[in-house]
């Protein structure tokens, strides 16, 4: 069935279940392969590449609605989600709803509320549901063109992840639950954009005092093994509550 | 005319004129005598207080209502407005709404976009209108008890701005053109909530090079003059684009 067709079958039912005028996109960024990813969809039909997104419930609140949209599409649960801005810029989408009756409830004015996620990226399964027919992780250097504003939205997220990397669990969140300081080194050059001096991370990473270095390197390779680390997460939440003191 | 009665002539406009489900509550800060004020409203046969706030007009973006809301409020234009959260508890405005008609515009079920706003404390006229009986700057530190979920949004208004310090123009936006460098740290002091050492703060400040030193002292006072200080606009603005560097 031609995406036209689902939303004029859907209209009837989502004007009455949602909450008028309010929309949510997420931004889901994973880390894996040294390479930050975001989780892109491909309605039917279309040429561009959306983030995804969905409504609120009438009786729900905003942040369960997205954790609710991010479930079904990933089928991850619990994850890290973090609401940072409002986008409410008129005829948002009048040119992609341009073709579709007005009473249309996907037509209307929406002001979207723009979500980051940050998951584990071996936690997702990516699901192509009705609406579209990709679902993928896209590297954020590389991002292919996107519809309506999404592109303006994913870059406010990734500016707010960078400002926001000295006081939420960042880097707990995205990296697998041991990982190596080159490893969260490179997370860290990737988020704010530039290189870091190896020897500075270190001793910054380890005077917060918030890993873990474990007994046991990792194993296998031919090179020395590196150390692996965790985060020591009372500790990363207390020195967070006030912000890690240093820029990078 | 009582509050309700108020209400009720208005609501069949509001519910022509306005986005549904969407409101305003603005935050708005002013530094004066050493002291960090919010500006508050009290409506018409309340006993608590609330925050200045409004709705958004079905053809206008989301600042240009905040900002429409305080010029109103307070008759100054230009004002530093930020958003910083939607608040979106089911049930927000229950209590305050339970001798209203189901069919009133104002008892409908609302998401509240937070704005904090920056004002030059003598810029601003507070307006009591049809509304109010009362519309005062308040001490942060001694605030009344507040109407529904506002002292929520005040708390993260003042987190906010905590958080923004190393990367808006904070300090240019609550400060006079001129001002001497303890009542620089006294503003630092009051959003960090913490003292400040005196030698550190002036090293750090004149370190980010975005100060000018004014050639003549504060005139009057029995003591030595201090120096005045003014910030160089564009040397604020290239530094806070990546942030300031220091925590404090």
């Amino acid at each position: 069935m031609s995406l036209k067709k689902l939303f004029e079958e859907r209209s009837d039912i989502a004007w009455k279940a949602n909450m008028p005028s309010v929309s949510i996109d997420c931004v889901v960024f994973g880390f894996h392969d040294s390479s930050l990813k975001v989780l892109l969809v491909r309605l039917k039909d279309q040429p561009l590449w959306s983030l995804p997104g969905g409504y609120m419930g009438k009786k729900e609140e905003l942040k369960d609605a997205a954790a609710r949209i991010l479930n079904e599409r990933t089928g991850a649960e619990n994850i890290y989600l973090q609401q940072f801005k409002v986008f409410s810029k008129l005829n948002r989408s009048e040119d992609f709803f341009k073709d579709y009756d007005d009473t249309l409830w996907h037509k209307q004015r929406f002001l979207t509320v723009g979500f980051y996620a940050l998951v584990n990226y071996t936690d997702v399964e990516p699901v192509i549901d009705e609406l579209s027919d990709a679902c993928e992780w896209v590297d954020i250097n590389t991002l292919p063109e996107m519809m309506m504003d999404h592109r303006e939205i994913f870059d406010k997220a990734l500016v707010t992840l960078r400002r926001q990397l000295n006081y939420k669990p960042i880097g707990y969140s995205l990296l697998p639950e041991e990982f190596t300081m080159p490893e969260l080194q490179k997370l860290y050059e990737i988020i704010l954009d530039k290189k870091l001096n190896r020897g500075n991370f270190y001793r910054k990473m380890t005077g917060y005092d918030i890993l873990d270095k474990l007994d046991e390197p990792r194993k296998g390779g031919a090179h020395k093994a590196p150390n692996l680390y965790r985060f020591n997460l009372d500790k990363y939440k207390a020195a967070l509550k006030d912000g890690l003191k240093e820029g990078w």
